[in-house]
């Protein structure tokens, strides 16, 4: 668990999408969001006050965020020199990064020295335990994708953010870097240790109440073959009791793996769909997230309509429509 | 890579069933086990000669295989003493104990001083790459469960001993803690993070003559809520050419999983075999391994003609009747 609010590290970012973790918190949890921190030179910029460590911290920030990817594979000296500052002034840091802040013996000293924790989020902070698969109280909905970053944390944010807004109880549960920085907690799943996986997923989304909603981040794909196994623990840990399918029409062979093209999302549905009911027999298949960021909107329109119509489900891109039409089918389940 | 042949230590074992890592390996790799090590009041019994650790020394022997389960989780006393003997004579140890060699100060401290090398075969020790999908040269086969503990091991190790007999170029593949043992080398795949699972598989299985065939030890099962995972990446990692569904017809429920009951051979074949093809568009589903230790020779039997008949495809028990009829249909591919 993240300490919130935050002060949101941007550095040297070359430019606006390097600071992409940053920008998530930003967009999702604006009140996590006191202020930005940035180094000369920085081509970033999300619109939020450039403050001073002492000012954010007066402002309430507890942690400082590093919400942006570093060069090289280093923890450069000049970030150096804030990190270790604001462990003075009594953050608490957190990271996404590859190289870990507790590998880095001057931060690990400045955090000793000062009190402030380190939060690695690449990496388990947990034991987690073997699933045990038994059924849970409380509704569960994770979105499958016909490949890897096809939008399927997106979806997940969009579908929390709206089902907030009607009142509804819901709980974005993060399986990712980027994810578990926006909301201060979750469960990194790609660095979990085989034999628990689907026992961390058990642990993330615990009995809740019946009408709550908890929307579990994807990852992977069943048809990406290097990160198969991941969405299979998500599926069968997850226990859901609704699927949403992800895809991105424009792309000609999956992520990283140009021997393989994509299956359509009707091979997505009828592999994903059986596998789910193994752990939850009433799991339904909801709603289609597409994402058409390469499409114009004529073109998307389009293409959202002859899928709905073809797999007689709701089709919308969550980014240019919002995901209302799929919240309401979540809700009619 | 654990250096061969072996003395077994069977230590303290009550029993002959306490032992089954050490019978494996007189089982399957007799090559491998030079003598037996027995404490007093030793109940197992692997009909090896009895050696002082010296005679097993003399006899050929490079490494103490630690052939059996400890009881409450702690290596003994009486223990120690016989490994860390070994360690000043020159051994290597290996172990497949939940509690490290690595962890016991002592035995550290005798491997480096006498440069014997732990090794727990529980831990991986490779950096294993992400998986990179691409096809790679020679044959690869694959056992798949309808449950966990149904025999893929024991139905691996029967094709490889039999592709062996015939002259087939062929490599058993381990993939857990006792096939660790048994051959001396494998990846320990339940113990690998989420996101090298398929490529430790990659790395175990690689490009091979186009006679040569991987036997892969299976793991876990698609309808095994707790460890599919393990089993997807196994299924994406591996690229088999040939899958063989293995089953135990008496089990009613799913191991450890009393909510979950098991799935028929049809849906694991409808379940595993288009998961296959994703990585290896021409996989086929060639036999049906039958574990069937609980039944009668007469029920056996006649199991396993209803099974051939509804099935169409081979149907063996290979314990009770060798896996000649699998690598039959393996040879015809």
């Amino acid at each position: 668990m993240i300490e919130t609010p935050y002060v949101l590290f941007l550095g040297d970012a070359p430019d606006q999408l390097a600071a992409k973790v940053a920008q998530g918190i930003k967009d999702w949890r604006p009140e996590n969001a006191v202020a930005q921190f940035r180094l000369p030179g920085c081509g970033a910029d999300l619109g939020l006050t450039d403050m001073s460590l002492a000012d954010a911290k007066t402002a309430g920030a507890k942690t400082l965020v590093i919400g942006v990817a570093n060069r090289g594979g280093l923890i450069s000296q000049a970030w150096k020199d804030v990190l270790i500052e604001a462990l003075e002034m009594g953050y608490d840091l957190a990271s996404g990064l590859h190289n870990l802040l507790r590998d880095e013996g001057d931060l690990v000293a400045a955090s000793q020295t000062h009190g402030g924790t380190l939060h690695d989020v690449r990496v388990p902070s947990v034991g987690y335990p073997i699933a045990n698969g038994r059924k849970r109280t409380g509704k569960r909905v994770l979105a499958v994708g016909t490949d890897c970053s096809v939008g399927k944390m997106y979806t997940a944010l969009a579908l929390d953010s709206e089902m907030r807004d009607r009142g509804m109880k819901s709980t974005f549960r993060a399986t990712g870097q980027t994810g578990i920085l926006i909301i201060g907690h979750g469960v990194p799943l790609d660095a979990v240790i085989a034999d628990f996986m689907a026992g961390s997923v058990e642990y993330l989304t615990p009995d809740n109440d019946p009408d709550h909603w908890d929307i579990i981040e994807g990852q992977g794909s069943l048809f990406h073959v290097s990160f198969s196994g991941v969405t299979m623990a998500l599926i069968h840990g997850g226990q859901p009791d609704a699927l949403i399918l992800s895809h991105e029409p424009t792309r000609e062979t999956m992520r990283g793996l140009s021997d393989y093209t994509l299956p359509s999302l009707e091979e997505l549905r009828d592999t994903a769909l059986p596998l789910a009911r193994v752990a939850n027999p009433d799991c339904q298949v909801v709603g289609i997230s597409v994402n058409t960021q390469q499409m114009s909107e004529t073109d998307a329109v389009t293409y959202l309509a002859d899928v709905e119509k073809r797999m007689g489900l709701p089709a919308v891109d969550p980014f240019r429509h919002g995901a209302g039409r799929l919240v309401d089918a979540l809700a009619a389940l």
